[in-house]
């Protein structure tokens, strides 16, 4: 990357000799994705969009992964950027193609994580006309995306797709779209644009580093943190830190992704509702935020606090968002000496459940216990997930991934992300079954592209969740209607078939016993695979 | 109604003596809406939401159907009001549940059908924070809708809702998006507001219809409908006029709704693409407009216009979407001396096919052949549809809902409903397998609410459409990675598996003799089934 640094760099070597004309937009522009980073192209493309599907094969060097349905593809680029470490480029139809993958981009935007959207629009030439799929393409990108440039032509596209990744790589994570009406696609273009420059995140100042050592001589220090401290050197560093000082570590109550595991720095979860987790950071005088800002409630409840900071506890940001926390903690336990190992979780497996109906505890319990080495867990398990979340403490070092922006039907889509960006991992999906429902045709793409997905479904027939805010806003006695609202039994989903229906080997399980086996088998064995725990209650 | 057309109308008889504070926002809120007409609340309900879920059961008078996910609920919507005459509520979560809506109401704008939303979002306490699912759902909204308003609080949300259903039921039909703060919904309201007075269609100017005479007097005339024009009176009226002088009816190549069959006016279809419309249309000297537009592509393409009328040819708009096409025709009518009855179509119903493997044409020929006098097809059988629209002219008399936005995903759901419409009318979904994979969640709510629906998959196991598009535009020889993008088998979807995990009764044939037998039965039968077909190549 560094050739191009400079605004005079030679052109890349792939983009050497190319005579202008002799490409289209469409391969122009995604040699010059290829060219800055982007391997892999999640598309539901529709008739606009097929020049630059044509494009993949002429150039080469971009893998396209179809999902039938726009969630399953920007989820799944979310979840890929995710393991990466770098962004994928999403290819979606028009306005209301990318209106069906706003739900997982606002999740991605809320992570945040690096996306690069490719959104055909009709030719400029026909945009003026009321046609069916004409719509303001600018308007729906703008709702999730930090970045939208509606690229005026063919001899403009190369530049536009250049600057769609620096700006989605530019610390710590942006969604960009790129609005390609049609005709700049198939109209003969220049030649391909460099790579830009990669903004990284930008240094903590020193005065930050002085006030938190302040902070911790005066004790009674949390560390609520998010992003990429939740990992490797970060997480080491914030490790040697709290073993040395008695200081707290926290991580926010969803985040993008997290190491976790035997042989790894321990870190809490902030409870989900307000009270518990004001009650959590009680007792702390200083919080010190690394990669997040100071915790505010899910919802807005009656007579409930937004903010959960508790009184007379002093919020500190070390590092925002876009700077290097990384560096910042390191900085930190450099200053304050904070050299020795840090405290790490032991190897504790829980045991596997007795026989029994199958309960949300046996499937967490089961999943722990046979988890492989550097599995991937793509967790939208809800309410499961938040009692059990420790329960994978303990067990064989792995990355978690977490639904970030609270709009459910991340997980199938996640999971393939993982899989494609990490395919010598096993990607354990753990999905509750309400959210699985907005983007189950994820299940077509793991079985099409024999991704290593054990996705189990926690079957419980009700939005669980909803069931259980609905007692807590109190909002009255439930009637029928209510209750129908909330109830996903009536009929009862089958799992096995929806899987089956996609061409993935499914099993539902009732009992312990049954799920022992389906999971250790599953984990046992390459390639996509359901497990449906059924649960009764 | 007539009563709250002066501002001073005495409230209505349900929001009689309530006492300032005895109910909520939602509640009042819920109250008006039923006042106001609203009979359906098709609803997909998070946290936020779950105020106005309670208080369908307090306040009664609303049904609430449940959709699994947002398209579900949006498209319903808009099938249930192409059907009823007036608009349904949809309830949605937040920015990014509205955003999965987006595609459904896309396609209800381009009908345009009425459409109430009401969309949760953070108690005004909460909006100001960042939290998770924080968004502008103002702008999400903006995207799809003709009216959007962000309600204030208790004491207007009332007043609100009443001018959200005038706003939707403005002629000719408009998306309205009320925006719902969860304290809005659950602080002391005062009292439901009156309905408001409905703005229907405008009339015509004598001007308009004095130029359509002259015209008519010049011969070689067209006339191009769209909307109401295309059933009841209207029709009547127009095939009057074409049998007393010989002028042509064309409809749209996509409308909200059109009655066809035997004993009804024919309306052929413009053809879809822009050379054969063209072409279609050639010969004529002036294009008479009713309720649409000068014929535009569909899609922009290299050296192909975007406009379809040909050369020589003068459009006239008779009646503009929002103006009431039915009385200009009729008036039309009279003054020519229209007064003899209209050609009607004959009743001449196709032939079985012959036994063999299973063909696009067959399934068409076999539906045609049992259609039930008064069922209502929810056409989204995409390259199908376009050829054998005409074998549904000379059944028993039906109605036809077309996807009028171009956005796929909306047949399932548009079927949906129109059943709970029309409780009464057999319900044919006429499915594309790739486009029906976008809302197959909807085939549980089919199920959960006994709809009389039959769904017919065309499993041809490929984006059709995009194969034929991409020859068309001629791109290139495709490659693997193109070749991949474009088909969805491998693996093969199996519908029945899909079906029947959703609760539906469901076959797969693959012979003309199954397909007879399987059709047959379905439409002799109450209640939901899908039906396979299997078309090879």
């Amino acid at each position: 990357m560094n050739s191009s640094t400079t605004p005079h760099a030679p052109p890349s070597p792939s983009s050497d000799a190319i005579e202008p004309g002799a490409m289209n937009g469409a391969e122009s522009l995604v040699r010059t994705l290829v060219d800055s980073g982007i391997e892999v192209c999640f598309a539901n493309p529709g008739t606009s969009e097929l020049h630059f599907v044509s494009a993949l094969d002429r150039v080469g060097g971009m893998r396209g992964v179809l999902g039938l349905f726009e969630g399953v593809v920007t989820g799944a680029a979310d979840g890929y950027a995710r393991m990466a470490g770098k962004p994928a480029a999403t290819l979606l139809h028009l306005g209301p193609g990318l209106g069906n993958g706003l739900a997982n981009l606002h999740n991605a935007r809320k992570a945040p994580t690096p996306v690069v959207n490719i959104i055909g629009n009709h030719a400029t030439t026909h945009q003026h006309w009321e046609a069916p799929l004409t719509s303001d393409v600018e308007a729906f990108a703008r709702t999730v995306s930090d970045w939208v440039l509606s690229t005026q032509g063919p001899k403009t596209v190369a530049a536009d797709g250049a600057r769609a990744v620096q700006a989605a790589r530019a610390a710590p994570g942006r969604v960009a779209s790129l609005i390609l009406p049609a005709d700049a696609a198939w109209l003969p273009a220049d030649r391909p644009a460099p790579p830009l420059p990669i903004m990284g995140p930008a240094k903590v100042s020193d005065l930050a580093i002085v006030q938190a050592v302040t902070a911790l001589r005066g004790g009674n220090v949390t560390f609520l943190m998010r992003g990429d401290v939740l990992r490797g050197r970060g997480l080491d560093a914030a490790g040697r830190i709290a073993t040395a000082t008695g200081a707290r570590l926290v991580c926010d109550t969803f985040s993008p992704r997290l190491e976790r595991g035997a042989g790894r720095v321990s870190v809490p979860r902030l409870p989900y509702r307000p009270a518990p987790a004001i009650e959590f950071l009680q007792g702390t005088r200083t919080l010190i935020l690394v990669g997040t800002q100071a915790p505010i409630a899910f919802f807005g409840y009656p007579d409930q606090p937004s903010e959960l900071t508790p009184r007379g506890c002093t919020a500190l940001t070390l590092a925002f968002p876009h700077e290097d926390g990384v560096a910042a903690l390191e900085a930190l336990a450099e200053a304050i000496g904070a050299t020795g190992p840090a405290a790490l979780t032991p190897y504790d497996l829980p045991a596997l459940p007795q026989d029994g109906p199958v309960t949300p505890e046996a499937v967490v319990r089961t999943a722990a216990h046979f988890l492989p080495e550097g599995a991937i867990i793509s967790d939208e398990s809800l309410t499961a997930g938040f009692t059990h979340y420790r329960m994978f403490e303990t067990v064989a070092p792995h990355d978690c991934l977490q639904i970030t922006g609270g709009s459910i039907g991340l997980g199938i889509p996640m999971a393939i992300g993982a899989a494609v960006a990490c395919p010598d991992r096993k990607v354990v999906s753990l999905q509750a079954d309400g959210s699985g429902m907005y983007t189950l045709q994820g299940l077509w793409t793991q079985a099409r592209e024999r991704l290593d997905v054990t996705t189990i479904v926690y079957a419980n027939r009700s939005y669980k969740v909803l069931n259980q805010e609905m007692e807590f806003v109190n909002s009255g006695q439930s009637g029928p209607t209510a209750r129908a609202m909330l109830d996903i039994g009536n009929p009862n989903l089958d799992w096995v078939h929806l899987a089956q229906g996609m061409g993935i080997e499914a099993v539902k399980v009732e009992t312990n016993r049954d799920l022992i086996s389906a999971v250790r088998s599953a984990f046992a064995t390459r390639g996509p695979r359901l497990i449906e725990a059924v649960i009764e209650g």
